[in-house]
């Protein structure tokens, strides 16, 4: 006999990147073609040496690394992001409206079930972060896709439209993961409007947000003494300091909120990994420089992605920015179909945009992303020597 | 307006240990009764210096400790696992059978994900581990409680009655939390015939195994060739080698569930700690000796607890072992009520026995949790000191 499987979990799709890696099983790279992989917005670069020594010292000499801290996370990072982000933002931010989480899907995780259950929806535009799709599958909360607009901007008009009874928060990701676009912080003030108006919750996830291309801050959200009334902002740590492995997001929102979030993490984490957390922490303290000139980096590689694309005008680049292009290809077939071709004809390994669609969606047989970060201007040179000489 | 709230989360209790710690605000300690703290079940110590040393090593020379792992662990981990356990239960458990997660709660969510929903039933016997039934309310799955009986050992036979269509799960903690009993063998196979004959899962959580005051394998459910198609085992590494602020726990089940798994632990975890799981690898590699001394340390102090309260005949100690004693205490009044005095008349900190019952057991008000194991023979002593010199 069977054991039982949750229905809304055997509806829930296998993660993305998983699936991807197995396309590589048994695939034969040619020495002068080596793989090129473009699946994952993931360093591949260990953080700076200064920030792995403090992990070597704390492992070490400080007995709290290796013992249970509170649930929302080490008061002294609390406190850290607080005052920062008070000062980048323009706004108020308390140490209390601050939680750690185990990276910035847990973080996800963790607010999306404070608000939302079995038999309510939530608002994604389109093309979506698969884990968020997935996350909400199997919480039984449908996923209602909202189209981006041009540029891949969604626009808070279309979504007033799509909120019913059972709507509970709309949730944005910018700088956009997979798109790339980096939403106008017009955008983001209508899409706050629009969810106070209606009593639900604008979720911005800022995980990009220490490559945007703009200056100064990103939106004015936290601006509003009252943010915290509306707004939930939430935040990774892996990108900025390379710390992936480590597992250290965060979730800034209002006191009360926070208390129903540690509910979740009690259960799902009992605390963050101290280490991980001691990392962010020092990063914070000591890598501003380091990361100024990490993003520098990303966009000069975002540069020479729009560059390439504009010399091979069969592609279009729908959006770019953040770690990642999102394109168009010219192929007369879906694209998970040439995902799988790219392997062994090119030895380039991209997500087909199927994975960021609903299912049957026609965008997305045409849509592939391309997480560029890791790669260095040569590879980006190659990836694209490679797209120009294809023939398929 | 307020932010929606899922009235599932709502209806979720808060976390006991930080409900406990706020008992501590304001509380004055005199110094010659400084706080004995037994609510955690928590080392107090870090982990032997060969591994602090490891960790140190793996942040500074192992570019990989700090990047995405595999969602379902370092291959290398789950093979000790598979090939240690299969040593230790007599049976055969594969790489392929094994998943990491950051620690046991997050094992157990995420495979309570795969087989139950909304609407549907999970067994606990009760006291049971106030962290299984918060998840189980905040996934809005019911919890159908089942009393133990004698020496706080539940029964198969009284649990056949319990079960309806709607049951997918029995879950068991052996050693126990809160109640310090161990299952006999008999037991744990008397439930996996009831969940097999009734095609349910019988999960089986062994936090506590290596403190087992019993030789040999605690169960024989891994010699069963086809253990995967009923039983689940859940481990933790915190205890063993004290890394609860790594967050490293494990899953033992088939290779088809944890496909599933695989999809929960990519949206709430990614991957788990790299370098928890370095520490954990290395614990299994070099510290089975340490442990053995470890063991017999809380053995030592569990025959002291067992002593204690022969010499408090008032107290009825109920269950006695790995982290914990379990007692009945002698005061008329409830036990939230008297655990609160205990902090400020005696300088002690307990969880009472409603934190592990169901809303308004009756046995909850009459029960305390003691976890013991931080706490040596001069401070057991002490306790005892205080405890015989109560007058409520």
């Amino acid at each position: 006999m069977t054991l039982p499987l949750n229905p809304a979990m055997a509806a829930t799709d296998p993660p993305p990147v998983m699936e991807a890696r197995r396309w590589l099983q048994g695939a034969v790279f040619p020495p002068d073609r080596p793989l090129i992989n473009v699946s994952q917005a993931a360093p591949v670069e260990p953080p700076p040496l200064g920030l792995r020594q403090a992990l070597a010292d704390a492992a070490l000499h400080d007995d709290a690394a290796h013992l249970y801290g509170p649930v929302l996370g080490m008061p002294e990072l609390r406190a850290e992001i607080a005052s920062q982000w008070s000062a980048a933002y323009g706004g108020t931010i308390l140490p209390g409206q601050v939680a750690i989480t185990q990276g910035c899907n847990q973080a996800f995780t963790a607010i999306l079930s404070t608000l939302a259950g079995h038999g309510d929806e939530v608002i994604l535009p389109t093309p979506w972060y698969f884990n968020h799709k997935m996350w909400l599958d199997m919480a039984g909360v449908t996923t209602v896709p909202l189209a981006s607009g041009e540029g891949l901007i969604p626009r808070a008009g279309d979504a007033e439209g799509l909120i019913t009874e059972r709507t509970k928060a709309i949730v944005l990701v910018s700088p956009n993961n997979p798109g790339g676009s980096e939403y106008p912080a017009a955008t983001l003030a209508a899409f706050r409007d629009l969810a106070r108006a209606k009593g639900i919750a604008l979720i911005v996830d800022e995980t990009y947000r220490d490559f945007d291309s703009r200056t100064g801050r990103p939106h004015e959200l936290f601006t509003d003494p009252d943010w915290d009334e509306s707004f939930i902002h939430l935040y990774s740590f892996s990108k900025a300091y390379r710390l992936t492995g480590h597992r250290v997001g965060a979730i800034v929102a209002s006191v009360a909120r926070l208390a129903e979030v540690e509910k979740f993490l009690d259960c799902v984490a009992i605390c963050p990994s101290q280490l991980g957390q001691i990392g962010a922490l020092w990063g914070m303290r000591n890598l501003s420089q380091w990361v100024a000139g990490e993003r520098a980096e990303i966009l000069a590689r975002r540069a020479a992605m729009v560059g390439g694309f504009a010399a091979l005008p069969d592609w279009k680049l729908l959006g770019c920015g953040a770690y990642f292009a999102y394109v168009e290809h010219p192929y007369p077939m879906p694209s998970d179909e040439l995902c799988r071709r790219l392997v062994h004809e090119a030895s380039l390994l991209m997500l087909p945009g199927t994975m960021f669609q609903p299912a049957g969606s026609e965008a997305g047989k045409r849509q592939i992303r391309i997480a560029f970060a890791n790669v260095d201007a040569a590879g980006i040179a190659e990836m694209f020597r490679r797209l120009a000489a294809l023939r398929l």
